[in-house]
């Protein structure tokens, strides 16, 4: 049984439950707290930055069913700010306090294989994709294919972790071997000139709003900085918007959602191909913070809580980066530019590659 | 002994102490998470909504001589969020960590006489006033001003409270009882035409900046609206930032400083002429959350952590009101205004004329 959403919207001095608490379910508590929203964070990691900006705290595992159900009791609605949260404890979460994004967006975001399925069916592209349970599919796999491929495992990959590169001139065993024989996917590797991302939030049911969309560069796999306006035509831009808008409505989604997209093709005639999305709040999306009245954490909370939407519009241009292990140590230096503002993210540790915090860039939009 | 400052700059991960747990001290306490710095929040009241933002709190009185210790060992450096710290307290807390703002810009401004007398060694306008410890001097004073006037405590008063306005008509021991028979002063009424302020912050030595400056109205005694651009010439701003300045300069200054201007005389030669100031964040300055890529209150962290300053220029025209007792209860319709930020102290009930929240709307500037 569904838990009852008449106490929505969710009045100020209500709960706002997040299950997570790295740097995203921090700036979602700050967001809420902005709001005179208070916050439980539930996270099995007691050094998690999120902690020390939240009214409540829980340190639990996610396999750790009493304290998974008296958190939700002590809430008013349940989020998350990644993705791989245990299924059972989502539902089991779910049967007490209302939770959004739903199981479903969840569950589909989970597996690779079952995300590139459910966006085909939608009609839109993904890479060339083929699904790897043994050596001898990826043997196969790699011969269909014909082509520089990345092997991914189905489950628990993100920044670049849990995929490997190939070709046909790799042994598909030793391969296999290295992502650790896992159910896994062939993609076929595609050549893009750009990669964007559409930043959407979704409230009630066709109350739906789409940030800029940024142009992403990656480095190792992780993402090095978000630019806004993207450079690409508005007319793609639209098609990239009107895919996440309908990926959204198929997953009767509520809270903020992120789709990232490979513009590929000829330049003259440029085709959009889905990577993958997230059914959360992102990191292509940190310059929201800076440009716009109403950022992607603020507008996450609102959608959760049933509030009316914020404005999606930017008042400035700008440039997010990351800020990856050492790079945090220049600190004093960004600190000092005049046109930079600089987050940093209160992690313990300055672990290589490990995102500690992010500096935005901003200019007026008629630079 | 002054404590060392040879920690400064404060690295990421140090802590800021913050005596109050107002919206005031939930705002700086917001503003030093996302830099990286934990918070300690220091405040009488267990209701405090600073509390629920920070990482480590204090409940306990100001005259708790080993809480406030016990506090002060435990920061980096210490800044309070209200003038009316009793300054044993400050004092105590001064010895073991540095404190910012300094021990005598909260000395000047807990009283009114003392406050006026160092404005006008500066060589700055004050309304005339006189010192009133009896019914006579009250008696003589409104002899000598022969005009409107306001009888002001001079401890403890704020947003109108702790003041009365009177003229000759009044009988001087009935009006000194009604104000308690407090050490006062009485201060001719200006017949102004606007009231603006400067926000200010000042860091090392020599690099001070100022936040463009707020035209400001109140409604019984409480602001109730902010607007930048000001609307008055440029040439006066200036000057309002001169005065500021050669504040924080002869206050030896460290962190924001707010002060407040009538615009009087004849609108052909307008004269400025100063009300208070407060050495904190400000209520004026508040629309800088919206419009600047740099608030008041990261500055006010900055200023106190030794870091570089943040710029206090602004992308975006704004108009801040304050949300007082049951205006918040409009939180829905506010939050519905696609120009508009609303920000709730997550304070508990909604008593009368108490400042439970605000909203800016902001504008592009070419507009």
């Amino acid at each position: 049984m569904s838990p009852s959403l008449s106490a929505f919207p969710l009045k100020p001095g209500s709960t706002i439950g997040i299950l997570g608490g790295g740097q995203l379910g921090r700036m979602l508590a700050q967001a809420a707290a902005r709001l005179g929203l208070h916050v439980h964070i539930y996270c099995p990691n007691p050094q998690a930055p999120a902690f020390e900006v939240a009214s409540a705290s829980t340190i639990a595992a996610f396999d750790d069913q009493q304290a998974l159900q008296d958190f939700a009791r002590s809430v008013d609605v349940v989020t998350f700010e990644f993705e791989n949260i245990p299924l059972q404890a989502a539902g089991l979460v779910a049967n007490i306090a209302p939770l959004y994004p739903n199981r479903q967006a969840l569950e589909i975001s989970q597996d690779r294989s079952v995300e590139k399925a459910f966006i085909e069916e939608l009609g839109l592209n993904v890479a060339d994709w083929w699904q790897v349970d043994t050596a001898k599919d990826l043997a196969k796999a790699l011969a269909q294919c014909a082509s520089p491929a990345l092997l991914k495992t189905r489950r628990l990959g993100y920044d670049g972790k849990g995929q490997i590169s190939l070709d046909q001139s790799h042994d598909p065993v030793q391969s296999f071997a290295q992502i650790g024989q896992q159910p896994s996917i062939l993609e076929k590797m595609i050549r893009f000139e750009r990669e964007i991302s559409v930043i959407l939030v979704q409230g009630a049911p066709d109350e739906v709003r789409c940030y800029d969309v940024p142009c992403n560069q990656h480095k190792n796999g992780i993402l090095h900085m978000s630019s806004v306006p993207s450079g690409v035509a508005d007319a793609l831009e639209q098609q990239a918007r009107d895919a996440a808008i309908k990926i959204a409505a198929a997953l009767d989604y509520r809270g903020v959602l992120a789709v990232e997209f490979f513009v590929a093709g000829a330049p003259a005639n440029p085709k959009l191909i889905i990577n993958e999305f997230a059914p959360r709040v992102h990191n292509s999306g940190h310059w929201t913070l800076d440009a716009c009245l109403c950022d992607q954490f603020e507008n996450h909370i609102r959608a959760i809580a049933g509030w009316p939407l914020g404005p999606t519009t930017r008042h400035s241009n700008a440039q997010m980066s990351n800020l990856l292990g050492e790079q945090v140590l220049d600190w004093h230096t960004l600190a000092s530019r005049p046109d930079v503002a600089v987050h940093l993210y209160g992690k313990t540790g300055s672990q290589a590659g490990r995102k500690l915090g992010h500096m935005t860039k901003i200019s007026p939009i008629s630079d």
